[in-house]
């Protein structure tokens, strides 16, 4: 038997055919804007098309999974602005035409962290805590073998706790949250704000002089080139994940942390010494706490997070 | 069959005879200073009383439980700096002294959860979590029927979730803790501070003009007595207390959240808009969110808790 896992984003649907935790085939289409029924006829076809080039029939597919960038509630009611969604039945729709087939729907940071859970990075831990640090942070949860939703489907909103005051909103309407200090978005930010201030730093000169250049990758280059202003910038970045970490093993005290995103690339960088800076942050500097580590899949985790939903 | 409850406090140890999640005979006595041995000799000794005074045989008791201030680890060692303990074993010493009893202990937060969970304010509920507003913020989560003590016993420090920037710091050596914007002593220590400022308010004059006999208590009712600087201060009280509760809203969206510790005595006060007033610091302002309710027990809630352990 087969499991199908869906990755809904932005910019494209990616599905695929999994078995025993690998892909065995994989498709992608432009994600479209036309509401839930454009959607749900995507996905169809996408199902469809798997099925005949890998010439699997229906009947040897058990379940199909789908993540997406949005609130998923416990009835499985999707809503995501940007895709047009508000209180969408989207499985209900799948399962009536593929009948007999079970579908489960699920937020997209969830489903990234169901696939460290099951085949990757947290595999074998009964509770861990995933973070994918990238435009923003998303999260997920797994306590006591399973992953938490949340009774209204807003859990993991990790990006969004507060852990301090920070020069800019964001785009929620609140000040502090960690996204605003630890995504590829902040430290680009504050990359940007430096140098309009004025910092000599070789991230300029990389980003050809000009500030909408800027990139993490070159952030965390010039740090490794002992640029002074990329050493702060980084340093800040370290810091405030450091509590946000702080926060997370304050909270739930799981058995790991693991971190994904794009920032996961730098994982030499981001790792060095951050258990202990996290152990600083806590009320008992002695105690033990989970292990952090970096997060086994990239662009794969969506399918198979989904696939294993 | 009974169950028997320890409550282990840095001024008395109170304990307690239970059946169907009532007290039925409680004494107590004053906590000493002398370490496992004495404390293990302490205990066992409240036990017998009890026992005696009830005429209840020691085969009746199904469980004991005991609640205390510190770090519980899964092996049960615990770490008390106030009561002199480190790693320390105590309910294997009293299995020992009591053959036969299964002999559990858990921090006195965590314990006060379960009390809530298993016969009060979160009963019914298969998700929540209990925060204290006392001298500091004790915390306890339950999620799927499980209380979550962390793979190291560190869960649930919620009074040390950083969420701002403040202007004192924590005892813990960390700024924004939670407890400095929420505690008893952190509304106190506001208010000392406005009046230092030179603030004009009725407080200073309940406290007989001495800033250290200002209580929480004389706060809350010069605010129901339109005394503007006491609303300042409650003010910036729930504000806090909305973005603490906001982050275990964003982080595991549980279905009731309940409010104990000697500051739930102004539910009036705390819970008038509170809800609103969480929404507005999540990402999605128009999301459902879980009960926010008051405790229901006071100083029974270690007794009762520790005998449901």
């Amino acid at each position: 038997m087969y499991s199908i896992g869906i990755d809904v984003g932005g910019m494209s649907i990616k599905s695929g055919i999994v078995k025993n935790g690998e892909i065995i085939h994989s498709l992608s289409k432009e994600t479209s804007r036309g509401g839930v029924e454009v959607l749900v006829q995507d996905i169809e076809n996408l199902v469809q098309e798997l099925l005949k080039e890998k010439k699997i029939n229906i009947k040897e597919i058990k379940n199909i999974g789908i993540g997406i960038p949005g609130v998923v509630t416990n009835d499985g009611a999707v809503t995501c602005v940007n895709l047009g969604l508000n209180n969408s039945l989207i499985a209900p729709a799948l399962e009536e035409k593929f009948e007999g087939i079970r579908v489960c729907i699920g937020n997209d940071a969830n489903v990234a962290a169901l696939a460290e859970y099951s085949y990757g990075s947290m595999r074998g831990f009964d509770s861990g805590v995933m973070i994918t640090l990238g435009t923003g942070i998303g999260g997920g949860v797994v306590i006591n073998d399973k992953l938490i939703t949340g009774a209204n489907g807003i859990g993991a909103e990790i990006g969004h706790m507060m852990i301090s005051s920070n020069h800019f909103e964001c785009n929620c309407g609140n000040n502090g949250c960690f996204e605003t200090f630890c995504s590829a978005t902040a430290i680009i930010k504050y990359a940007q704000k430096k140098v309009l201030e004025g910092a000599k730093t070789s991230i300029i000169e990389k980003s050809e002089n000009d500030i909408n250049n800027i990139t993490a990758k070159m952030i965390f280059d010039c740090y490794r080139e002992n640029d002074e202003v990329a050493i702060e910038i980084v340093n800040r970045f370290k810091k405030y994940l450091a509590m946000g970490l702080a926060n997370i093993v304050n909270f739930i005290d799981p058995k790991v942390i693991s971190i994904g995103g794009g920032l996961s690339n730098a994982s030499d960088v981001i790792l060095d010494g951050l258990s202990d800076q996290v152990k600083q942050h806590l009320p008992f500097k002695e105690s033990n706490i989970g292990e952090i580590v970096i997060a086994k899949f990239k662009n794969d985790a969506g399918i198979l997070g989904a696939s294993a939903l």
